[in-house]
């Protein structure tokens, strides 16, 4: 693990539902293009407002993945 | 959107069961009396603790609203 | 209570299921050896990722409690 | 000056122009409900874009204006 | 106390003799007009120099009070 | 809106005349190569100065552009 | 001096009449069981209020102590 | 370049019509008595507001200079 | 007012008795070789523990004066 | 040098002798794949503890390179 | 790993001769009565100077360990 | 120690090896003209890259100097 060099992008995910669940949508995404990953740390958390209620959330988060040799 | 001008409240909701709930509350009272709600972000999340459990979250978030013309 | 000195900790709780819970987990584990825990403060929400999935949640908090005469 | 109170409230204007003249849009459209503003420090610059180019830019200010007596 | 929701304001308060003197000026002239404060937290604190000695203190403070249902 | 997972990249723009013309010239490369760029926002505003003077303005931001499905 | 280790705690003290003393109650009690503190730095400053005016001041502070060999 | 030393200096310029002509009015002044300074960067952006419009704009830069062997 | 250029520089005063008293020690050295200082800022506020008590304050504050032409 | 737009990246290497060296493992590993590398900033560092000792560093930054016109 | 709740304390080390040595020292003292200390991060990194040359360099550090079941 | 003032500057230092040699080249040559200086904290660590290594490390440093009477 001390040989590792890890590079981190910053993503952000959506839900109509909760936190945890944009953390996984934005996680999901990134699965498609990239591989390694192996951990992330929320930056902010944000939603929109419709009609006086919670439309969605907003969660902007750190990935760290690892770069192969 | 780019003519808009919106002002920014800062509020802070409570719930004895999420941090989404917490949100959600302070956003529908918000709502009895401020129109045009557009976005929120959170700028802190804590809570009180009573007999070694969580009592309730407390959630601080900027909410913005458009300002009518 | 304008009386009191409080001293704060900081804690890491995980969870598999949410951030919640994760900070639940961390107070459960500090009643055994804390008292008149009062307050807490979310200060980091990080996560491990596995198999391009979240594999756990990793909340640290600041957990304050009053300290007696 | 030195019994004075002041309030401090936070907007956002927006512009297809510039940076100066967002701000001049969200001072313009609080001239009409505050009165006796008297300084602003921006917080945030941001902006939307669209087909490759700036569309507006945004900038969020904390606008501060004396309490009368 | 679970179910409230809080909204804060930012306020600035002067005194020519102590930090503590200046935000009790700034909770003084509100209390006028807000009712149910609960809490502050000061976010800044200058003053103003003449003839090279402190002429006044000018300290910011949020101030958060419960809104009533 | 509330499906989409959006990556931001941090970009420095340069130019000898405004910050929005840097600003615009880190926006003009980006889209030589990024799709669906849709908000910015400023993270740092600095210069060079050559002979008592500002010889060009480097603003570095944020770019957010929608990951397609 | 270049060979100690320190350790820093936080703690917040209370007091009804300024910040210095809410500064000094919370070292009292601390020097109660913690022995050679050396330095404390403020990281807060709140407080209460009740009826319109402060009830009491809250300080939070780190403070430093030599581990002794 | 690589053993240069360098002192870095506060500054506040103004400007009634652009943020880039209060930095530039800043150096133009400093440079009457510093010698070759080579960057600056912008650490806050402000104003002063008379009749509900800006008068004048105050932006705070630091500037580094090369201190000479 | 909008034509000055300032010129900030970063202090720490002490004092046995006070914050405020501190910052005063601070200035009134200060105004021994500066002139036309105008404000400050405090941007940290510390003290030294002598058998568990605050031996003395130490406070550090930006101070800004004008530059004259 | 005026009319080049740089994009920044986020890194960690790893080291078990020193930051400086955990700093050259990220950027020699980078220039495997990056060209045109100019700068880096160190944004955190970190590091394992094994039985009581450290392990290896961890070190963060962010490296800057001119995007090729 | 994912049920561990981990404690951080923050500690200072000092050292003659280098950055990783001040933080060897301190973790080296702390093992002395911390066991299961897994990692640590760097919160500030100053000095003493003396003679006009760094007498000693004093790096402050969080360190986290697990809290046995 | 409590009646001194102190007055600290910004400097960076460079050099080909380490952090704490460019930490001593800055000190070095304030020492040339900067009598009684105390301490000095680190504020930011950069670095120039060529060829894809690091050419030189750049350490930026607020140092603090007693005022004499």
């Amino acid at each position: 693990m001390a040989n590792h060099v890890y590079k981190s992008i910053e993503l952000t995910g959506s839900s109509q539902t909760s936190i945890e669940d944009a953390v996984n949508n934005a996680i999901n995404r990134a699965a498609k293009t990239v591989r390694n990953m192996r951990w992330f740390v929320i930056t902010e958390t944000r939603g929109h407002i419709d009609e006086g209620k919670v439309n969605h959330w907003q969660v902007t988060l750190k990935v760290g993945f690892t770069l192969e040799d």
